[in-house]
């Protein structure tokens, strides 16, 4: 600790924010703690068993799973001594690859289908912009099973988030679905081998003019003009049903498709739609796939919650078939760009529900047992502490948003009152026996 | 990804756990979440509002704070390039810094006094040990005053952290209060010019013998025989209302003291205890101090919960007096400790309540309505996917011990029926009006 000298003399160090480490004030916290409890709950709801793992993986466990174009922290300790020697641990830039290594340690103590959330921090050292930090919250659901799992959990996932979106607000938002046996089956028929780069470039359909993915698709892969057609046409279909299946890949994306579009029928129309253009960027995906667009702020042109269907978990780390499905909420993107567009709408700066006004110093023991009743019964009871004036007590309730303010029987014999900030109404109460006005 | 042929050859990595980064199975992770889920509703019911950092400080930001020798992580870009000019960034090691750092730059948004909790992770580079892990979570409180603090804050934190501890089964416990003036008060009376190195060692003697802490003071602070005499027989003092204050500030210390002793008199006895032994190594304390004991595992002689008062907060970040009150609940070290000593009970693997049976593909949409319908009552249900065979079903929610399975309406038109899994009782049940027997 710097000595009184230093205080007096001036000498600090201004802090500022980090650029991409997002931070929030208590009033916002409060809002944010909010989703990610309403999040949970949901999850939990549909049998959803919470894991989390550690911040960083070994840098072996990561590069097992193949290159990663992902911008990773790597730790070092500070002190650390010539000599020692310890594996290279990395910051987690997502929670696949430690669900993956998670499930293949653990193999033999879990129960499959393993269907389990995890609602942890990810890293990634990317140039901070609106909606992509450097530190941020992921909130993740997946199924795993072994050898076989049925496809209706592929519907199951965008009913959950379907349920975990639909009660924040956020507006009106579409959680677009594909498949991508579908183009990858098109791709086969056209003759096409390497299909990576061909869907990397589709997948920038949403962020680029057609003629301009049209371009990138001659240019960069050398696909023919009716090649590209083709594709784009498919893409860009309107009416999935008028879709003539080229091969035997094709139309099992398609039925699959189609049977997951039937078991959400009972979603508002506009909360989920087929949409070939959606083909995800990652070779992981092998049958359904998800995205999610906020609908009201249509300048936003991410998604704000994805994945899909994927053969095989976690071969690199066992010698056992994992097919799996899962979607991830960007929540801190999500967040951001919902609080940029002024939807976050803050209102207390504490959890406290009631706020106990001290009388005088003589009445801190009623006080003090009054907060304490109400605490037993499920309120939330700041105490004030020093001896102030009631205008002051009053001013500190208003300040913090602080909905009641509670007067213990003054030395005069007073009853228990107690006032309703919002509507100035000052009443008697009974500690044992109160509840708000609604 | 890997290939299939990766698959097929074998070549797997195989993951094990990294030494010092705890993970926990799902049975084990719903024992910590309930955990963190109670502390951090104690929290609230005093008023303490929540907020959350970045896992990252500026290095400038902990440098500004006077040497630190904890073992620190800093983060390094993988990819970074050369001539990236970046702030060097490190994971912080507590939630005090983040704290201090926090009020200075947020402290025309704050409102004093500023309770806070704070519930994250933390990362220190030590070797690890039972107890003593390389990331952990930590619960904190604080208030944080302009000015001058009540000392009643002092006496509430201690009421906060019995009720916060209480709710977990971690058997008897007992929070041990000290004030620092009092020992510093003495070394002053002594002739003691730096009382940093003799608190040190002083706050030792849960761990070494009386005869050790002597010789330590003798030989490493070069104190006489009757100066060590007098700072062990204060520290060690039985009746600290027989202590005779040998100057102001001694006296000060002991007053308030039993100010806060006498506040905490609703305790249980054996939860408070005044305890002249504790003097904290940390210099930054200047009044009240507190640690807290395992009793009922006494070969644990760490403290699970730890803390204290302080003048200045955050001088080396602002210009202004904020004295603060805090303290910390170790809590990955206690449930590391408590696991280890088998009080952790574990018995579901799932959140789920219940398992919804699903007796074929054609009563699917009955199932689902159903599970729905349980939902919005606030029951946890997972839905079983796959047709499988009713015994097959009922062995999968034994397995992840999900108390309840549920039996819609079978073809032969059965009615709606519910079996608890631990009676083996089943019977009629109306999905918009259940709850289960007690």
């Amino acid at each position: 600790m710097p000595s009184k000298t230093d205080l007096m003399s001036g000498k600090t160090y201004k802090p500022k924010a980090i650029s991409g480490f997002p931070e929030w004030l208590p009033e916002t916290r409060l809002v944010e703690q909010q989703w990610l409890d309403h999040i949970r709950k949901v999850f939990e709801s549909y049998g959803f068993c919470s894991i989390e793992t550690p911040s960083v993986e070994e840098h072996a466990v990561i590069a097992a799973k193949g290159e990663v174009d992902k911008e990773i922290y790597v730790l070092e300790r500070l002190h650390k001594e010539e000599g020692d020697k310890e594996a290279r641990l990395a910051l987690h830039f997502d929670q696949t690859v430690p669900l993956a290594r998670y499930v293949a340690q653990h193999f033999n103590d879990l129960i499959f289908p393993f269907k389990r959330y995890q609602m942890q921090r990810v890293w990634r050292g990317e140039r901070p912009q609106l909606g992509r930090a450097r530190e941020f919250y992921q909130c993740d659901i997946d199924v795993i099973a072994q050898d076989t799992l049925p496809l209706h959990f592929d519907a199951e996932m965008p009913a959950v988030i379907y349920e975990a979106l639909d009660g924040l607000n956020i507006g009106k938002f579409q959680i677009r679905i594909s498949n991508r046996k579908i183009v990858l089956g098109l791709l086969e028929s056209l003759g096409i081998k390497d299909p990576a780069p061909v869907t990397r470039i589709v997948d920038k359909l949403d962020k680029l003019k057609r003629q301009e993915v049209e371009k990138l698709l001659q240019d960069e892969t050398g696909l023919s003009k009716e090649q590209t057609d083709s594709i784009l046409a498919l893409a860009t279909a309107e009416d999935i049903s008028a879709i003539k299946p080229a091969n035997e890949v094709m139309a099992e994306g398609l039925s699959e498709l189609s049977f997951v579009m039937d078991q959400l029928k009972h979603l508002p129309e506009h909360a989920v739609k087929a949409d070939l253009s959606i083909v995800r960027g990652l070779d992981y995906y092998t049958g359904t796939v998800y995205e999610t667009r906020l609908l009201d702020i249509p300048e936003f042109t991410s998604s704000i919650c994805s994945g899909g269907r994927y053969d095989d978990l976690a071969s690199s780390y066992i010698n056992k078939n994992l097919p799996g499905v899962g979607i991830s909420i960007g929540f801190t993107r999500l967040f951001e760009v919902l609080n940029h567009y002024d939807y976050i709408k803050t209102g207390s700066k504490s959890p406290a529900d009631i706020l106990m006004v001290l009388p005088s110093d003589e009445r801190r023991e009623i006080a003090a047992q009054t907060a304490q009743t109400l605490r037993k019964n499920g309120f939330n009871v700041e105490m004030f502490h020093s001896g102030s004036k009631l205008k002051r007590q009053m001013a500190y309730a208003e300040k913090k948003g602080i909905p009641y303010v509670w007067f213990p029987p003054f030395e005069d014999g007073s009853p228990h009152e107690v006032k309703c900030m919002e509507s100035g109404e000052q009443s008697k109460a009974d500690p044992e026996n109160w509840s708000p006005v609604k």
